[in-house]
């Protein structure tokens, strides 16, 4: 299982933009092969901070999905929300 | 279910020592009330950040986790291994 976890810091002034991007790459996103959770979530205590916590199958699905049209067309629309550079960690779970 | 994440960025000569207190940590913390998820991720392209990526029945599960004696006492020893601030963010799920 690869885990990853994308961390945006949103302009104030663009975060229904934000959610309504994320909600349409969720949606697509879940229909992809070996997509195990795609969820976003918000920090509880700084309203312009969110994470994608991803969960993938193997590298193979994580790659078909930066390769898709959705991922293609939405994340450049999403770096247009953000107020620095989105923060993408893929991980392997150790303990 | 609360989401939490801690990012570490680790001293690359302390790798061992850090595993080995997250291993304590993580332990311990599975044992405690509340606690859905408690696991250590390794970075695939960084091999100094790592990332305890948690899940908590409630606010009250986590606080009780805060104050327990294994995070109070682990805690700052894994502070003496890693180059910066753990970044810890607190999460509530929106889609």
């Amino acid at each position: 299982m690869i885990k990853v976890t994308a961390k945006f810091f949103v302009n104030q002034n663009k975060i229904d933009q934000f959610i309504q991007l994320s909600k349409e790459l969720i949606e697509n996103t879940r229909k992809e092969n070996g997509c195990i959770k795609y969820e976003l979530f918000e920090d509880t205590t700084k309203n312009t901070v969110f994470s994608i916590i991803e969960e993938w199958e193997n590298t193979q699905a994580l790659d078909a999905h930066f390769n898709s049209k959705h991922f293609t067309e939405i994340i450049p629309q999403l770096e247009l929300t953000v107020t620095q550079k989105i923060e993408v960690n893929i991980y392997k779970q150790i303990i």
